[in-house]
């Protein structure tokens, strides 16, 4: 289980196929146990388990009953596709959504966002389209974007490259943090729609898709669409489920995929059983994985696989929570979980 | 003035040796001015004004007299030269102790901190190094090291190279926050000593000084160490001035140095006016200088020049101030100011 330190990187997605694309994977576990390591030397008393690590709690001062959540992430190596066709307006959106949706797990909503932009070469339209994108993407989760920094480091960025990152702060209720120890077997999983890659998976997509393909069509669009194509955001529908279902715990599916991101939020007594024939591959997603030749474990650990959040809901709910969000659909099961048993197993589709 | 969207960063900073250095200047006054119209089109109800841009400050949700104060920050081209020496222990606190000065302008303790770490290839042992450093740093504050983000992004960066940025949440009551209109004509400046360049004016200062003097010596010490000096947290020593003496507003100075960062949170119808005199230049910063042939106008934008942070007090309780703090002076005064007049004047040392 990863610490709020030790976090969604990129790092430790154990794969053949990533190994090939020039991520280091030893590395990155190593860095998690160093960091858990520099984690448990000293605690603040506020702080509260994270629950899974996809977002940190600190209980609000003078307030016991309410907790803020915050997370930091960024884009990933989509900047550099972003970079690459001069496309600025989308990763601003992608940015605060993933951040969203990582402090959605634990039930926070969103109160105020920060963004770092760091450059090789101060492009003030490319700067301005960035940020303009992340404000719009905060206004519409009514959260402030309260500061930023833009970072011009001619030594550290190539002229045209940029890097984007970002930190929500949001708050929750502390009863209504997610307790795992509700989940039990017969519950129902139910899934939400991703439409692509997110932010996770492109240091791969981008050696299975050279830039001289960009421009060519795919599906009823071009490569270049369906690789900058914007990370959503869950908040509403997942609000809404709430509304009509006990939603027990819920996932952001981001690096490591299904494999990696069910498990941090389930207790260690059960296991996630997800049936691929339930719910479709994103058909470009299926195009990376049959270029990369990818087996079960990468493509599920690299890749979204087409689901961009999970929720667990009690079975005799699973219908009307499934009704209640556009494209939800139950996915899969909780079962219980016995030595050696994996996490999660993820049964194929009929070919 | 700039807004808490456009912020203290590298760009605009009107110099010709930043110029000479890489650093686009018209480039950044022209993002400040485009980030401060995409701030101008929507305000959350919470946000507060955010004197001065230091921090942002947000109303805390439950408890009107109170407020969130956050601001995110790198230390920028400093983690080139920390790259090239291997030396990645004290990068952590420089980050940290930058955020926690930004907030302390507002008179906001810090509660959390989130780092961000990118790097090209990922290296467990100088990674663990850093993020052992910003924990350090943190507990220092009894700030929360909440959480992180550690992205290896091999075609964003060079295998050797990693950027360092990190965001920093506080709290300050609302009657608390320094209020500009309280400084008066007559008011003293009290000066708290920097220790090198804190994370300023780096890009320039690798033109100055090449890495293959990086070994030699300089006073007691070595270039590598002079460039390296830790970016200092003055959160006791104001908090010790502030049990003698009223303090009205702030300064943390960072990029754009005295010229720039000491008007920010003064009101328009006074001036700053320093006696150089009245402080010493650090040797290593005052070399920079000379090799730069820098002139006043340079000088007091791209370095601090000796001053890491002021405070203005009324003058009947100057002394005391002074005395209050190891190494504070009184390094100015504040004058009523006329059309025209420049917002900071700086009365330069007989030489």
């Amino acid at each position: 289980m990863r610490t709020s330190l030790a976090r969604p990187c990129d790092g430790p997605i154990v794969t053949d196929a990533y190994t090939r694309a020039g991520v280091d994977i030893e590395a990155g576990n190593e860095a998690v146990r160093r960091y858990q390591s520099i984690a448990a030397r000293w605690r603040h008393p506020s702080q509260l388990d994270a629950l899974g690590g996809f977002g940190g709690l600190f209980r609000m001062p003078g307030d016991p009953d309410t907790a803020l959540a915050a997370s930091t992430d960024g884009v990933g190596t989509k900047v550099v596709i972003a970079a690459q066709l001069r496309r600025y307006e989308s990763v601003g959106a992608d940015l605060v959504n993933h951040c969203v949706n990582d402090i959605l797990v634990v039930n926070a909503d969103p109160l105020f966002f920060l963004d770092y932009l760091a450059v090789g070469k101060l492009d003030p339209d490319a700067a301005a389209q960035i940020v303009a994108g992340v404000q719009d993407a905060c206004r519409k989760h009514n959260c402030a974007l309260l500061g930023g920094e833009t970072a011009e480091m001619p030594d550290v960025y190539g002229a045209e490259q940029f890097d984007l990152a970002g930190t929500i702060v949001g708050s929750v209720r502390v009863a209504d943090i997610p307790k795992p120890e509700n989940v039990t077997a017969g519950d129902a999983i139910i899934g939400l729609p991703a439409v692509g890659l997110h932010t996770n998976g492109y240091t791969l997509a981008r050696k299975l898709i050279g830039s001289d393909e960009f421009g060519h069509a795919f599906g009823d669009s071009t490569f270049a669409e369906a690789l900058l194509a914007e990370h959503p955001s869950y908040h509403d529908a997942v609000r809404a489920v709430q509304d009509v279902a006990h939603v027990k715990v819920m996932a952001h599916i981001t690096g490591g995929g299904l494999l990696e991101n069910v498990p941090r939020t389930l207790p260690p007594n059960v296991k996630a059983i997800f049936e691929q024939s339930r719910w479709p591959v994103p058909p470009f997603i299926a195009e990376l994985c049959r270029r990369g030749n990818l087996d079960v474990n990468e493509r599920y650990r690299i890749f979204n696989m087409g689901l961009g959040f999970t929720m667990v809901v009690p079975l005799l709910e699973a219908e009307r929570a499934k009704a209640a969000a556009d494209g939800a659909r139950i996915v899969g099961w909780i079962e219980e979980r016995r030595g050696g048993d994996p996490a999660v197993t993820i049964h194929p589709a009929r070919q």
